[in-house]
C-alpha cells in the first residue's frame, strides 16, 4: 500500500492524505490551514488569510468578495495542502473518490480551491458534512462538476475504481462538532483506516459514543494502516467528555442569575452540541438568545437543514453587519434581556468580541456585565497575548470573566491506546500536529511492540510511504 | 478580633486556627502535617512517622504500637500544630469549644495527641467527622474527658462563654469526604468563618451541593473575617464536579470487560463517593469487590456507622495482614473474579499495592492484569520518582495502567471568588498552603479591591492577627 | 524606624521607599512603572506611556512634546510611585533627602514629575545617575530648585535633619549599567540598608567587583532593617558574570566574520558594560561603528560626560529622526561597512528596529544580513508574541539572528545569601517584584531563620511597617 | 552510503553507529547505557548495573568481580549496543575499524564486552580516550587481541579495506573531558561525519578551542552524511563556556573563606578542566587537597599518564575504602585543613557523598561545614528525589550548600546551526538522545532547507539507513 501523506503532518492544519491501490486513488480531507491553530472557524480563517497579505496589519473592513485568494496565493502561502505532488507522482488522475472525515475547516476548507483539479471525483461525507461544504462552495461561488455524495455514519459505500472495487465504512465517532466519522477503506492488502480528528466521548450530549463495535470488527480482519490523529499524544489525562463542558456551562450560567449587566458567551461556531448546552441552561434565565456573526449562522443553518439543532426555534440568528450593529444597539439599552452568543473568544482582530471590546459597535461593556469564555485559549503567542490585553480591559471595566468553560476536542494517549487495541493494525501513522506532536504516539506505539521506522512511522508533508 | 493562626499556614498539613472574641477562645480543627502532601490517609500517615525515626529506612514491618510518637517526638518532627503559642499568650485556659471541619487527617489527626491540653472543651463536628474521631481514638487508646458533640450539617449550635454566647452554623459544603462543613462563628464584632478545606461541587455524586443559600444570607450580616482554603488559589481551571469522576471510573471500568486479568483499583480510603461509583460500576463486570487494608476498612466502617454506606452489602472487607495474604493468594488463583480496591495509589512505601508490586505477598502481577489509579501523582519529588518506578515496574510486567481517573477536592480561583463574592467578608486570611501556595488568594482577592496589608493578608505558623 | 514602602513592592517598576527617624524623612528612589518590565529604557517607556493613551493603538509618530504626561495621568495609568500617602501620614514636608540607587528609569524616571513636591530638599547620587537626571530634567524642560549632589561610589555623606545627623554610605555594587550604589543610612536605631538592584558580578569587564568589605563592616555593626530586589528570587541558579556576556559578544561577532551582509546589534541603551564589549570586537571587523537612536545617544554621551566610555573615539552617535533616515540609506549600499547598533529588542512598536523590520526606513534586511539580539526576551506575553512575529518576518527574509546573547541583571538566591550573610540584618523586606515574586525571598530567609511576619515581611505599595 | 543507527538513537546512551562502504564496515562508538541519564562516571554505572541484579535493592557492600555483567545479562537490561543486528545483516564480519570518539562510558563502556566479537578489529581513539580504554580493559579482565591504536587530535590515519583505503581525521573538539575528537571517514561517495559529543567552546580552559579550520575545509568538499548529538536541540541558549565554570569555581571556593568547617567538592571524575580549575583556586585556601574514590582515581590517573593533568603534585589520591575511612576519620579531627574531591552529586545510593552523608563513615557533617555540587541535577526523578532527600538533610544539619557551580558538557541549537553551515552535509542523522530530544534537531535543519525524510532523518536502533 502506497500512502502519501500531502499534508498536516509538519503542521496542525490543511489535512490531506492520499492512498494508491494498484491504478486507484483515494483522498482523505482537503483542508486549510492556520498555523499553530487547532480548531479554527471559518470567519477567522478568511479574515487571517486576508490580513496576512496586509501587510501594514491596518485595522479595516475586510472586503471579502475582492480579497478571495488565488491558488497561487494560498499555495505560496502555506494555506492548502500542496498535492502537485499528486501530479508530479502520476497519481493525480486516478483520484476515484475524495472523503471529508467532518465539518472543520482544516479538514474541509481546501475543497474550494482544489477541486477544480479533480473533475468529476465525487465527493463523499456524512450530512452535517456535506451540507457544510455545500455552504461554502456557494459562498466562494466556484463552479464544480463533482457529485456531492451524503453518506449516513455508520454505513458502508462501494468505491468502483479500475484495479477493483473498495467498500468503505463511515463510522460514527465523537469529537467536537456533527456527524464525524472515521473512515474504513476496504482493499486486497487490508483496511486503510483513517482517524482524524480522534476523541473517544463516551458520553456525548447529543447522539451516541463512538461505534467501537464497528472498531472492534475491523480489528478481527486486517487492519494495514492506521493514519491517526496525534495532537493530544503527549498527553496522558483524558480531556472529559462534553457532559462536563454541559455541567461547566450549567453552573456557569447559574452563577450570573440574578444580575442585571449584559451577558455575553463566546464559543466555537461549529460546536453544535456545545451551543445545544448554552442554550439549554439560558433558556432557564428568561433571556432572548441571540446568536450573532455569520460564522455561527453558517453552521447552525447547516445544523437546521440536517435536522440535528434541537434548539432552532429558540435562538435568533443576526448575520449581517448592519442587524448586528442596530441588534447591539438594543441589546445595550435594555441589557439585562438577552443572552448573546458569538465568536471572537481568541481575541482574534477584527472577531465580533474584538470589535465591542474595541468599543466599535452601539454596545458597550460596563461595570455589572458578564462574559463566559465556554472555550480555552489556544496556547500560540497572538492569542495568548491578545486574550490578555482583552481580559486586562474588560476587567478594567468591571465585566465579571468566567473563562475555561470548555473541555477541548482531541483525546490525549488513553484514547489512542483504546484505538490501537481495538484495530490492531499492522501500521501506525501519526498526523495532526507538528513532528514535535506526533512522536510522542509513537512512543505510545512502542507500548504495544511497535517498532519506529518498522511499524510506527514519522512522515511529513509530500512524502510517500511505502507500506508493506 | 484577634485571629491565631497555629498551623496549615506554612505547609498543606497541621491546620489549626484559633480565635478570641474577649475572654473567650474557640480552635478551628487539629491536624497532623505530611510535608507537601494534601491529601492523606491515616495508614500512610503514622507509617511515615515510624519510617522518619528509623534512619536507615530499612524495609521491614512497622510495630505500631510500639512506635506511638510522643506528643514531644511529634513536636520535634512539627508533624501537629505548635499550640504552645496559646499558653504564651495565656488563651489555653479560655478555649470553649474545638470544631472539626472535616474528617482529613490534616484537619482531625492530632486530637489524639493535643486533647489532653484541653480537659473537657468540647469536641464538635459532623457525624461521618465525630464517628472517625472517635475511632482513632479508641485506636491511640487516649484517654480524655472532652464531651464530642456531634451536630448535623446544616444546623446550629450555640457555645456559651465567658463574655457571651456564639451561636455556630454548621454548614455544609463538598469536597471530597462525607459531612464536610464550613464554620461560621457569630460574634459582637461579625462573622468569623472558616472555608477549610473549599471545593465547589454542584454536581455531587452522594449528598447535596453546598449550602450557598446559607452563605449568602450571612453575606447580607457582617462578616468580619474569612479563613479559606488558598491552596488552589494559582490555577484558573475549574477541577470539575465528582460526576467526572465518576464518568471516568465508569469508562476506566468499561475497557476491562472481557480481560480475564486481575483487576485492582487504587484510591483514597475517605473518599466515599469516589468508593461508591467504584462499586456501582464495578458491580456489574460480576466480580466480587474486596477493600483491603486498614484504612480503607477504617472509613468505610465509619460511613456505615452512619448509614452513608450505599454499598455496605456490596463488598468484603479485609482488614488484617493475615487475611489480606489469604485473600491475595486466593485472588491469585482466580484472577477473574474479583476486584481489589486498595490504597498505595503514591506507591508509598509499605503500602499494599508497594508491598504487592515488590513480589512480598502471594499475589503477583503478570501480563494482563489491570490497574487502575482513581487518583493522580501528589506532585511531590518522592511520590514522583516512586510512581516512576512502579509504573515502570508494572509496565514490564505487562500489566495495563489507566491512571487519573480521578478530579481532586480542591476548588480553583473561581470557586474563591464564588465565595468572596457570597460573603463579603472585611477581611481574608489565605491558608492550607505554603506562603506561595497562598499569595495567590491576595491576588485574586485584590479583583474585589481587597488591599494586601488591610484587607487581606499572608500569615504565618504561631502569628497573631488583630483584625479591626 | 517607620518604613512606608511607597512603590515597587506589588510591581516591577517604579521603586520609591521612605524612611522616617523622627523628625526626619529620607526617600530612596523615584522611578517609573512599566508593568512587569524588568530593565527598561527611556526611549521605549515614553513610547509606551503615550501608546497607552492612544486607545486606538494606531501606529503614528509619536510627538514628544506635545504628549508629554500630566502627573495627574501618570498617577491615573500607575505610572509613578504613589507618594501622596506621605502627605496624608505628614512625612512630606519632613524629608530631608532623595538618594537615587542607579541610572535605571524604574529608579529615577518619576524625578521629574514628582520633585515639585520636594522643594530645596537635595538629591544624591553617583556620577553616571546623576548626569543621566541632568538630561531628563533638561528634556522634560521641569523647573525645579533642588541641589543636585553627585557623591562617588564608596564615600560617605552627612545629611543633617531635625532629629539628628545622619551618615549614608553610598557603596560601590554592580547591575547592568555604570555607577550603581547601595546605600546605607545609619541611625540611632541602626543601619537602614538599601539595596536595589542587587547583582553581585565578582567579574565585571568594567570597574571593580562590589565593595563587600564595606558590607561586611556594616553587618558588625547593626544592620536594623535589609530592603532587597528580591526580582529573582525564585532562581537558584547564578545569572553569571558581564565576562560571560562579553564572550558571547565575542563569539557571536566572530560568526558573523566573512558575511557581505548588514550587521546589526540591539542591546539595552544604559548597559555601558555590554556597549563596551559590543565596541571592543566590532572593532576587529573593521566595519565602522553606528550607535542608532535617541535612547543610547543619550546614556552614552552620560558615559562620556563623566569620562566613563572607553569607546568614545570609536563609535558614531547619531540621533536624529533624519539623520538616521539617511544613515540606514547609506548602510543599504553598502552594507558590508557598518555595524549598526540599536534598541527594539523587546520588538517594541515604533522601535527603530521595529520600524526597520517593518519596512518603513530606506534600509531593508535581506537574505545573510546578520542581526544579534544582545538581550533577552522579557517574559511578558506582549513580547513574546511581538517577538515571535518579527522573528518569523526576519527568518523569512533570510536574515541570520544570534538571540539571547546575554546575561541578566539581577542575582539569584544566592546573592541574596551573600548579601544577608554580610549584613546580619535585623528584618528583611523583598521589593522590586510583585508579591509572587517577592515572597520566595522570605523563604530564603527563613533559611537563616528569620521568620516570617516577625522579622521577614512582605510589603505593599503604600504600607507603613514599624520595625523594632 | 549505508548508515547502521546500532545504539543511542532512542536514548542517552549505549552509542553506536555502523558504515558500509561497499565490502568494508566501520564502527564509531560502543557505550553503555544508563537510562535518562546524560553524563555519566564509571563507577556509578557499574553500581547501577548491579543495584538494579539485586531485586530487593538492598543497601550493602558491591562486590564488583562477582558481579560482573555477562554479556547476556547487558543485553537483557539494553545495557549495551545490540549489535547483533550486524550479524543478520552479514556485516560483523566486514568490520575494519573500531573509532571511539571519547572517554566517557556511554562512548566507551562497552568494548570490554563486545571486543571478543570483533577480533583483531583494531581500535582507534585519541591518548585520553584509549588510556582509559586501556584502563578497564585491565580492570575487567578481558583478554583481547584487538590493536589499541592511539592517534593525536587533529591528525589522519588511513584505513585499508577491502573495497578501498579509507582516510580518517581525527577533528579536536570541545565538550567536557579531555581529548574529544570529532571523525571524519573519508569514502568514495563522500565524507561521513561523526560528531558525538557535541559542544563548541571558544574559551576553554584548557587546550583549544575546536578546529574550525578543518571542519570549513570538509565542506568544501562533499560531506555525505553528518551524524551529530542532538541532546540540546530543543535549547536555544548557549550552555557557556568552562571558562563560565571556572569562574563560578573561583567564587564559590571563595565565599568559603575563613570557614573553620570542612569542605567537599562534588563533581565528574572525568571532566579534568573541571577538577583543574577547583584545584587551582583549592590551593590558594591552603587546605591540603583530596580527591577521594575509584572513579575520579582512575580518570586522574590517566590523565596523568598522557602528561594532561597540571595539578599532579598539588593533589592526593585516596583510591580503596579503607584509605578512605582512615582519610575521613583524619577529616572529621582536623576539618579546615583539607578540601575533598569526591563523586555522589547525583546523590547516588552506595556513591561516597551518600555513604557520608548517611552516617556510613568516620566523618560526619555538621553546622558549618560546607559542600559545593560542580554539577547539576541530571533532570530525571530518580536524581530529583534523591538529591531533594540529600540536600534537605543537609541543611537541617546545618552545612552551607552552593549548587550548579557548573556549565553542562552538551552544545545547544546555535552549536548545531554552526556545525551544519560549516560542513554543508547532504543527510543530517540526530543522535544521542530519545526521538523526542533529537526531533528539534529536524527542525533546526528544516532553517537550512533539509527536508525531513529525504536530508534530515530521524532513525531507531537497529535501523538501517540507505542515504544517496
Amino acid at each position: 500500500m502506497e500512502v502519501c501523506t500531502v499534508g498536516g503532518y509538519e503542521e496542525v492544519g490543511k489535512n490531506m492524505t492520499a492512498v494508491k491501490i494498484g491504478e486507484d486513488v483515494f483522498l482523505f480531507d482537503m483542508g486549510l490551514n492556520i498555523p499553530g491553530i487547532v480548531e479554527l472557524q471559518e470567519e477567522d480563517l478568511l479574515d487571517y488569510a486576508s490580513r496576512a497579505k496586509n501587510e501594514g496589519g491596518q485595522k479595516k473592513e475586510v472586503k471579502r468578495r475582492n480579497t478571495q485568494p488565488t491558488e497561487q496565493k494560498l499555495r505560496e502561502f502555506g494555506a492548502i495542502p500542496d498535492d502537485r505532488i499528486l501530479d508530479k507522482m502520476g497519481w493525480r488522475d486516478k483520484v476515484r473518490a475524495i472523503f471529508i472525515s467532518h465539518a472543520h475547516l482544516d479538514h474541509v476548507g481546501a475543497v474550494p480551491y482544489l477541486i477544480n483539479r479533480y473533475p468529476r471525483v465525487p465527493i463523499f461525507g456524512s450530512p452535517f458534512t456535506m451540507k457544510f461544504l455545500e455552504t461554502i462552495l456557494e459562498n466562494e461561488r466556484v463552479p464544480f462538476n463533482n457529485p456531492l455524495k451524503t453518506v449516513q455514519p455508520n454505513s458502508n459505500h462501494v468505491i468502483k475504481g479500475k484495479s477493483g472495487s473498495y467498500p468503505v465504512d463511515f463510522i460514527h465517532t465523537t469529537h467536537s462538532t456533527l456527524d464525524c466519522v472515521f473512515l474504513a477503506l476496504h482493499t486486497p492488502e487490508g483496511v486503510f483506516f483513517y482517524a482524524l480528528d480522534l476523541k473517544f466521548d463516551n458520553h456525548p450530549t447529543m447522539g451516541a459514543p463512538p461505534n467501537y463495535k464497528k472498531m472492534k470488527e475491523l480489528g478481527k480482519k486486517k487492519v494495514k494502516v492506521l493514519v491517526m490523529d496525534a495532537l493530544y499524544s503527549g498527553t496522558e489525562k483524558k480531556p472529559g467528555s462534553e457532559t462536563i463542558a454541559r455541567q461547566l456551562v450549567e453552573d456557569s450560567i447559574a452563577k450570573v442569575r440574578g444580575s442585571h449587566g449584559a451577558l455575553f458567551i463566546t464559543t466555537f461556531s461549529s460546536h453544535i452540541e456545545r451551543l445545544n448546552s448554552i442554550v439549554e441552561f439560558g433558556k432557564k434565565t428568561g433571556r432572548e438568545i441571540i446568536f450573532l456573526g455569520r460564522s455561527l449562522n453558517k453552521y447552525v443553518s447547516v445544523a437546521m437543514d440536517i435536522k440535528k439543532c434541537p434548539f432552532k426555534n429558540d435562538v435568533k440568528l443576526v448575520k449581517y453587519r448592519k442587524q448586528i450593529n442596530s441588534t447591539l444597539g438594543r441589546i445595550e439599552k435594555h441589557r439585562d434581556k438577552y443572552i448573546v452568543v458569538c465568536t471572537g473568544h481568541q481575541a482574534e482582530e477584527n472577531s465580533i468580541l474584538d470589535r465591542i471590546v474595541g468599543g466599535e459597535t452601539p454596545f458597550k461593556f460596563r461595570e455589572g456585565d458578564n462574559l463566559i469564555f465556554a472555550s480555552s485559549i489556544i496556547p500560540v503567542s497572538i492569542n495568548i497575548a491578545a486574550r490578555e490585553k482583552m481580559d486586562n480591559k474588560l476587567k478594567r471595566l468591571g465585566v465579571r470573566l468566567q473563562k475555561d468553560v470548555h473541555v477541548h476536542g482531541h483525546g490525549s494517549r488513553e484514547d489512542m491506546r483504546d484505538l490501537i487495541r481495538m484495530l490492531k493494525p499492522k501500521h501506525i501513522v501519526p498526523s495532526h500536529g507538528t513532528l514535535q506532536q506526533e512522536i510522542p504516539l509513537v512512543e505510545v506505539a512502542s507500548e504495544f511492540g511497535y517498532k519506529f521506522g518498522e511499524t510506527s512511522h514519522l512522515s511529513s508533508n509530500g512524502k510517500l510511504l511505502h507500506l508493506d
